[in-house]
């Protein structure tokens, strides 16, 4: 068992991601070699790529505001409180419409947090 | 995509956990057949059985303050925003220790949402 304080965890800059940082809060380092949760945080105004992969998304808005856009390429309200599922190999980015960081935990399966 | 609110997911008992209700925010309902997303509320006073199963989990504490309880038997303080894991087979409890509601998302591989 570990209990995790995310003040503890360092930032990682996201390649390719301008403006997005991320943060592995529980992952094989905590001994999850199943599951990754990951905490991202976006600068205003900034986006994470329209991007697609063979991993699902499970997401948890903490704070900040903005959206994502869909496979439609339909932008969907996001704030603080609200759940996402993003299926594999849907088209997917998320956009910072805020004065404030947007920040949201991203839950992954191992492959998702070292692709193949 | 699906866009959840957890307000509109219903609260499950959960049986042989008494003063436990369970909301699955992310699961089969939403596309999710891999990793599922539920929150656990504990009434005041009121503990998970110590026990344990052959699936990891993924914690973060949302709101109250209480202990997880390790496989040592040792207690290690909870309040929002801490995360934990607890491997496969490794023994424990929440108990909620605060006087409001202790509520805190917990993550599973599927077979830990149905078990077999």
């Amino acid at each position: 068992m570990k209990v995790i304080n995310i003040e503890d965890i360092p930032f990682e800059e996201v390649k390719g991601f301008e403006g997005v940082r991320k943060q592995v809060v529980i992952g094989p380092s905590e001994g999850s070699n199943e599951i990754v949760l990951r905490c991202f945080s976006i600068d205003p105004g900034a986006s994470s790529p329209y991007h697609t992969h063979d991993f699902p998304h499970l997401i948890k808005v903490e704070s900040g505001e903005g959206f994502i856009k869909d496979a439609d390429g339909k932008n969907i309200n996001l704030r603080a409180g609200k759940y996402v599922y993003v299926n594999d190999n849907e088209k997917h980015s998320i956009t910072n419409t805020c004065s404030d960081i947007l920040s949201f935990i991203c839950i992954v399966p191992i492959r998702g947090e070292n692709p193949r």
